[in-house]
């Protein structure tokens, strides 16, 4: 659902989709970056809400896991968009309940309503529910660690092509339904419960209590767990009144089929989502230490439950605020919640000893360059000056056609500073940076003239600022495409009205460790850098996020980092924290 | 609360008061900018958390309205405190409840207990909750334009000193209370109810139904508001089996007498809260609307009040997820949620088309340099060089003693550019940025050499990082303590090892608009503006926060916007809107 409700806004924010005719003219106004970020931002905040029917911790999870950079204006966009998935779900919610929508007219507001008044724990189960913490962060480290293993592996094999996708995918259902239908033969029968509020067994129909290969007035608690939808069975696993309808048996098999499960489909060709597998396993983990407490503990089984999930969602995605106000929505449960605090920030703290959090995890297999929020110690030894790489293409205020088309047929740099070199000015002076795809654009217009003059507005009127918006992202066009005669690549374009001429800039001697912060906070993709010593060319280069990579800085020569340390040492790097 | 949170934050911040003795040594790991903010924002988060007994809202207020920029880091941290809140007040109700904590032992960690099953309500409610939510933003918005005079009228009687001070808070508060003990007479009395849960009419204790001037058997609804404490009025108005407890005329009473008495006892100088005082206004407007509404809606008039309190609040605070989620913590409703999402966003909307939200009212009202979220329309036609103004004041890398105290007591900047000029460069070349602080700390060291040398390893030994840690609040120290002989201002001081060799820069052609997000994200107070042509000194001035205020860039010729308008008209402005 999140990856949903993103596409959908990522759609929009393309201006709708030209190919299948889903295109309105005001969604242009969207054609920008900061834009379109904004609304994919929102988008999964929909998505969250709707699938959890959770609209502030959607919102919240999307700020604190999606959004690389707060502004207060996203929070209220954001929190208009749940506002209105709240409004439309509470109406259907409403117009369902009549009956008039078959099988999905059930459930409310509140998808595991486990409010009980009898909320009533002391100090003395303050220490157990420590363990849990500590455990579910472990836990959450380890699932972490293997979906990392399965998913490189995976990649190998999708590598090879469609086929192996498919018959990879083929082969986990495969392996999925054998197991599942296998398991239950494991787990003994249990009488049905004499006060059961529903029909005990159920055969053919949903329901609490399967019977599987029992007699009649038995169930098969593996099955009812396993046969069950994931909402039911969440649902089952956090009520109060089931303290003894599990057997010890059933629930470690149930919590490791799910542990290894979740993690060997995750990465195959199918849709699987995250969420809901890491809530069950972590609800059965704490149903787990809820037995092992029996009766020493004020707490009932499905308030471990609550507290396992808890532990397990913060020690693998490690979000704090809004997994407490999604599971504070799930269960409607207001009195658990110092107990879901500490058990959040405990298995978090646990568990980023060890590694990352889930989505760092799969952004880095996938190997997006994502900038990390911190900066590595290392990058404090080094300036901008040392990472920034390869000749630096620059272009006159009023450039020779040939020469842009040269410069972008054989670079594949995205931004490219302009200089007035002389006889524009008297020394050369940075006048702002250009963008490839506004060049190209540029190109496409053909304003061009004989001599180096300044473009006037006659010449200016062929170009609307639409033009220059940002593209859909399936529509790249490339230098290649335009063809230009003898004549035209002699001729002249001028350059100025078309650059920015307010870029982001940093002095050559920058730490690194502080770009990075520029980047991130401004949300940069371009930053030139400056040289200190003025005399010299206006810009020695330009910062990109690429050059904060890990496999391009740390491929500089390790003797360079080595050196650096030592000589700055003799500063006082922590009176710099300040700025 | 949140100002005793925030400023116990700041003392620690502080590395403790030096004055009083309460000092600790691990405390000066605080001592930088970043981090002792961070405490404060933790601070007002824990005050938050602890005085509505809401964590998650009070983490998300603070993150929401206090907090200037977020980091992930921040987060996480106020989280923590307020967990810490959330488990000392969970621990303190259970020990109170045994009853050893006299008056205080009452309460649960929701206090404003709501939880009715029967909440429902049906598309029909929903235009009555947009009108609540209409007017409320209104009330709002006027509320704040009301407390801006009130506030400018206050300043005035403050300033003449401390006796008009006192004199101030001790008319207001004789006013108060005759108002309050006179009110009651308006009011008649209402026969008790048959079922009263509790006693009524009581006299001499708190309870709700005061007896006041009325006969035996009967109460005055409007002395039961106002001689409650706040926190039972709001129980009462939010409760949900009190739809005829209370008469129109005492409701229309008690809600203007609240709505001017909280305008006019904010800003005199007794300790006095904005939340509470909102929250009873609006409950009452809200019980106004839902009397008003009377058998034709499905919503019961303690719901009412809770949303018309939730509209109130959007309508002055401005802030949305974490009213939202406050809320929810004060009543446990989260059935209402769909609708107090709605009625906050419209109230919200309301009111931000008319004025600021109430903390940026009372923060221009004291005078404070604030850098506002948004860049004003006119920022983007000034550029940087525009606005930065003065003689430029630079250092040698190598300085005179002379030349430094001369600079520091003619001026009053907080930061100098350090340029290295010849002969210990070819051409000037742009070293860092040295801070005012540090340079006095620099000077009281003494460590001066009558050549212009480098310095070397010993005479750096003469100063620990601590030294050049942020100082306490009230420790300022001035260049003016410090005696020089004669032969000390002849000699040299090396200003490299303490200088910021990667300070900030901007282009000087950089929009002002521009800057300001740079300022705003990074959370800057100097940066270097840097010249585009090469050639001319390597810095052309220092931009401060003082610099985006509009007393002083609206001072610059007004002619000089109007030219810059026509001219970057021609440009196309929407397509920098990325970056």
């Amino acid at each position: 659902m999140v990856h949903t409700g993103a596409c959908i806004a990522s759609l929009l924010g393309q201006g709708g989709s030209k190919k299948y005719h889903l295109t309105w003219k005001w969604l242009r106004y969207f054609k920008n970056d900061r834009d379109r970020r904004d609304l994919i931002t929102s988008g999964s905040a929909a998505g969250i809400a709707a699938a959890f029917r959770a609209p502030v911790g959607g919102l919240l999870f999307a700020l604190e896991e999606m959004a690389s950079w707060w502004r207060s204006a996203l929070i209220w966009r954001a929190f208009f968009t749940t506002a209105v998935v709240a409004i439309i779900l509470r109406a259907f919610i409403d117009f369902c309940l009549s009956g008039k929508c078959g099988l999905f007219g059930k459930g409310g507001l509140i998808m595991y309503d486990v409010t009980s008044t009898d909320v009533m724990y002391h100090l003395s189960d303050v220490p157990t529910v420590l363990v849990l913490g500590f455990v579910g962060g472990l836990l959450g480290a380890s699932y972490n660690f293997l979906l990392a293993k399965v998913l490189r592996l995976y990649s190998l094999i999708n590598e090879k092509g469609a086929i192996n996708k498919i018959l990879l995918a083929c082969w986990i259902s495969i392996f999925t339904s054998c197991l599942l239908f296998g398991l239950p033969w494991f787990a003994s029968c249990k009488a049905c419960p004499a006060d059961a509020g529903e029909a005990c067994p159920t055969i053919g129909r949903s329901g609490n209590y399967k019977k599987f290969q029992c007699n009649y007035g038995e169930y098969n608690d593996l099955a009812s767990l396993i046969f069950n939808t994931n909402d039911d069975a969440i649902k089952n696993l956090f009520s109060k009144g089931t303290d003894s309808e599990f057997q010890w048996s059933s629930l470690v098999i149930f919590f490791t089929t799910c542990f290894f499960l979740s993690i060997v489909s995750y990465g195959v060709i199918v849709p699987a989502g995250l969420f809901v597998p890491v809530i069950v396993t972590g609800a059965s983990y704490g149903r787990l230490v809820g037995m092992l407490m029996g009766s020493h503990s004020n707490l009932n089984h499905g308030l471990f439950a609550v507290l396992g999930a808890a532990s397990f969602l913060g020690g693998t995605m490690r979000t704090t605020v809004s997994l407490c106000v999604i599971l504070l929505e799930l269960t409607n449960n207001l009195l658990l919640l110092p107990l879901m605090m500490v058990v959040l920030l405990i298995s978090k703290t646990v568990a980023d000893a060890f590694n990352d959090n889930i989505y760092d995890i799969i952004m880095k297999a996938k190997g997006f360059p994502y900038l990390e929020n911190h900066a590595e110690p290392y990058m404090r030894q080094l300036t901008v000056g040392d990472v920034v790489t390869g000749p630096l293409q620059t272009l006159n205020g009023i450039e020779k056609v040939g020469n842009i088309v040269h410069i972008l047929r054989n670079t594949r740099h995205n931004g490219f500073p302009v200089v007035n070199e002389p006889p524009l000015s008297i020394s050369p002076v940075l006048f702002g940076l250009i963008l490839r795809t506004h060049l190209i654009e540029l190109l496409k217009g053909r304003v061009f003239s004989p001599n180096p003059d300044y473009m006037d507005g006659d010449m200016l009127g062929q170009f609307s600022a639409n033009d220059f918006a940002k593209k859909g992202s399936g529509h790249v066009e490339s230098i290649d495409d335009i063809e230009f005669s003898e004549e035209e690549l002699e001729m002249y374009v001028d350059l100025h009205p078309f650059t920015n001429a307010s870029p982001y800039t940093v002095v050559e001697t920058m730490s690194l460790a502080k770009a990075l912060v520029l980047f991130r906070e401004v949300g940069l993709r371009h930053a030139l850098v400056i040289p200190k010593l003025s005399g010299r060319s206006p810009v020695v280069g330009i910062l990109t996020r690429h050059d904060f990579m890990p496999e391009h800085t740390l491929n500089l020569h390790p003797s360079l980092l080595r050196s650096r340390w030592k000589r700055l040492r003799f500063q006082f790097p922590s009176i710099f924290k300040s700025f």
